[in-house]
């Protein structure tokens, strides 16, 4: 039987890589893409590069009928997603990609968000979709809410480390090296291919970006205390991929066993063999996360990275995989695309 | 049933692009793969991207026992590809990706390639394997030659031109901008990411491309009348991708109508509204061939533009939409991947 | 002596550029930046690579006193730059890097541009830019307006060939390759790095860019008879640089003794022997211009190409070669930076 | 008077940098070039973007008459710049741009470059060439070493704050994003473009890459007491740049002043405003280096990120700068060249 499926924002790089991805689903098919500024035009003016699909043309989010549609994504900034989501049918399943359900506290929304939650009664029944680690919740869901990309890479490579108690909680650094398409099709000069190719620079230094409060809700709860790790991101002049070196106090052995363990079923995480680096290459365009681990010269440390596609893994990918489960279909289904490479 | 797929020559791009379509691929599974230099080296050491895959080690080809494969992919250097398949079993279905097959003409095939052919006799047997052109005999051949990227780029601008008499046949400039893993895996200083990146340079200018062996071939046979195009590939900094621009003599509309004509059944073939231009941008990673025309300021030439992925429908996706003629398989099988964007 | 200079639209790639080659020119000194919408800034504001640099901050134009200033580089969009150009001393020199006054036919300019030209009385005494071959009538005025950069590179390649009278008049194809920065600091969608990378496609097609009508006035003064061009620009993925891909029908071997010829004795343009080809990469952020010229296999057929950098050739490099010339100093004075390779 | 310098090594990305460099140096000549494989070349067939410099043609080492030479460059590879020094005339003025001479111990070269060093009698007459720290030193010095590029990037991070005590010694973390020049002109498969661009990966990671003997020697020096730093290097899809990011444990605003304090008065290193951080977009092409701390959300910790093009200040713009010292000129002679952005 095949599934209906709606999705809101179609107009931005998640909501084109869900359809990417939907177009050779066995059991999906979309019937309704939503997209605010862009509504009335045809899919292909938008992106050339689904022209050979049968699509319907964007309308506004109010012109569709959600009836018989069977799960709807909802690729919208935050804050227009909890208003747009607060307004959709009770009992229409629902993966939503943006920031909004992400955070379970409604004071850590404020603070990271910078505006009060308006649908907070709907932040207790989301489920956070880092699927790996919320699978059976996931499976009974109504409103699943994707997690950031950087969120996504960072918790794959520690959350089996933080739950073993194999390293030292107050001293976690995370580095990241973060493709450009992360930041959306916003128009800004830093973005500009004249500026951005060609050159690197950090940004959101210093414990300010809004991901942390992911971390923090997620890493705490496994440790059961607070933990607060270091995270500075960094712009990197390629299209799709996260790159995540965390720099971590523990064994290194023990970790790539942790790991190696924690992962061992998992159709989408791979980890390397000990000493090996995974490559943001090897992923780009697939649903895998690639994680390795080598010890340092200075007894006691480890370095633990992982790649992930952030459009695909890290959120489009993540929030098909969650779709699969809540409409009880095979989780891998439509995922198991290989990665692009070169 | 599932064919079983062999693939000579696995460690070089279009055989890392064939692996990537077949994982996918609903009735073709890997039963071999040979690599000489990377004999003995598991595949996922050669490309760690296809480590998810469950794929057999490399072999030398004499190794591989042929009993019962259906159909074997040969990606090999031209050259060695003749020697290869003429001591392949008889009853062998085969896809040449390398030029040794594609020119019917020994001495075109000396001229070009500037050595004699050593499996002559098997020249005649061989089928051009531009498949939505040579269709009905691909289905039938058991050896299919794989087209020159390039090469297969323009003649999906140009062949209804030249049949329907619509251009001028003295007067065809075709300018293209290549990706640069049409090179191949090849260590040359220009192909470094250091020389190559951030600028972009003609080559093999005057007509010297050998591609331009099977211009000659396929544009004469069309025409009736010996055809001399001039050919200048460029180089440009993007990995996967072949835009060229025909500049002709003839009534633009016309030309497109005739476009739009010829290419209105086929899968993969898009003709964008009159005046539109494809990019590289919307086919990368996928099957497809999207072809602009514009009419010039001056009357009585047009600009045809077509854009394909050269690892895609330039090489591994044609061989595989050839290979699945030949296995009696719907032809778009494992091959309607959506274009990866951005 | 020190020549006081002022810059107006300090702040896009032009302006930035016209900074960076004074601040190594042994007798300019800036003393006024101006920038509309950017006024109050300091320069390292807009620009944090100028910040070594002791520069005055950005104001309005109103605000500058232009009293003591020898040279006026205005680097603001047409129609703004007309208007402006028109409110400034009747006896300050000017460079302008619009396209303002490059066209001396108010027609041709309302053709091209859209909009009736303000300030016709100045288009007489304008002097087209083109250094190399209206360097006596630069010299002596007082407003010389730069070129285009496309019609920069083209015109290299083709004057002294429309000149000698070596090339069929009535077919010329012209197909370039063209680097981000030309568009300038837009905030446009298909400019963000994550759509411009990793591909190429035309735009302008047909003959309907704008500096055609720079090579329609300067080919048609040449050949004194109307000559009009082929014209295809595509965007490239590199940053800087315009690479002109010229077919023309003639001698390669005369068409390269022209070029040799007429640009033996110049310090910035340099023609490579025969067959060779020019690459953008060898330009990079200087003032020079390589040209290459090969023959066809086809008889009477020849491929010309030239490569610089738009930003600097083709466009402020330019206008510091011109206000050299205007103020009596070494043409080359601040220009001999080599090309930065890798 | 003019300066005869000779290059050993031409052939190489730091050989064509210096010759860049020196091509607008108001008082140095080049008067031999050598390079041992591509020897009988003129510099323009290795080096087409120096075509319009007038430069002695490529010769083997024992070719050159070093009488009259004031200074020679030696850009080899290490182990053989060792052999080759040792062999020069004694009383010539030498800048070593490889690794032979940065380590003053000869055990600690052993140690991380595998070999005996066969000119351990030289290792004492040899100064460290990071100018902003030896100058003394290195004005009156025959044998001047120049540093790793990534030692450097984190030496201009760090130094300072090491010797005034501002940093936990024991918890010192680097994560370098690096450019591809880096690795030099080696002809590896993951520096194809094809491999490299598009995406990242960390090399050398847990504590093996070779600049870390420099590191080790050099704070060890400054601390009184040995010093293990962490660092990890990352290759990243950009020519030229080097970004250190450095997590150290001290007062962020304490950090700020003292490297504010440090720097003040040097020509080439900027330290930008509290909270600040550079790009490596804002150096390419130039001598400068661009700093920024910004404090942690974790009380007690900063992040010290430095930004240089390695190719100029990390190494050939620092062995001119070194060698201006050497012969008695001005120090940024040849080196206020602005960066080239975009």
């Amino acid at each position: 039987m095949t599934q209906k499926i709606a999705i809101l924002g179609a107009s931005g790089y998640t909501g084109a890589e869900l359809v990417r991805l939907i177009a050779t689903h066995p059991s999906m098919e979309i019937v309704a893409l939503a997209a605010e500024r862009k509504a009335g035009l045809s899919m292909v003016e938008v992106f050339p590069h689904l022209r050979h699909l049968d699509l319907p043309s964007l309308v506004k989010i109010d012109e569709i009928d959600f009836t018989g549609i069977d799960l709807c994504f909802c690729a919208l900034p935050h804050k227009t997603s909890q208003q747009v989501i607060s307004a959709l049918p009770r009992d229409l399943k629902i993966v939503d990609l943006s920031a909004d359900f992400r955070l379970r506290d409604p004071e850590a929304y404020a603070k990271w968000y910078g505006n009060a939650h308006s649908a907070v009664e709907m932040q207790g029944e989301a489920v956070y979709g880092l699927t790996e680690f919320y699978r059976a919740d996931i499976a009974k869901a109504r409103l699943v809410a994707g997690t950031g990309c950087n969120a996504a890479t960072g918790q794959f490579a520690l959350r089996p480390l933080i739950a073993a108690g194999l390293i030292d909680l107050d001293d976690i650094i995370m580095d990241l090296k973060v493709g450009v398409s992360g930041a959306g099709r916003s128009l800004k000069e830093n973005l500009l291919h004249a500026e951005l190719s060609e050159g690197s620079n950090a940004y959101a230094v210093g414990g300010t970006h809004r991901h942390l409060g992911e971390f923090d809700q997620e890493f705490s709860a496994i440790a059961g205390r607070e933990v607060k790790i270091q995270f500075t991101p960094h712009l990197a002049p390629f299209n799709r991929g996260i790159l995540a070196t965390c720099y971590v106090k523990g064994d290194a052995q023990a970790i790539h066993n942790a790991l190696e363990t924690a992962y061992d079923d998992e159709p989408f995480i791979e980890v390397l063999h000990f000493g090996a680096t995974p490559s943001t290459h090897d992923v780009r365009g697939s649903n895998f996360c690639h994680i390795g681990v080598s010890g340092d010269r200075i007894a006691g440390r480890a370095i633990v990275t992982a790649a992930l596609d952030n459009l695909t893994k890290g959120s489009s990918g993540q929030a098909l995989q969650n779709a699969n489960l809540m409409l009880g279909l095979e989780e891998t289904a439509g995922l198991m695309l290989a990665p692009v490479f070169p």
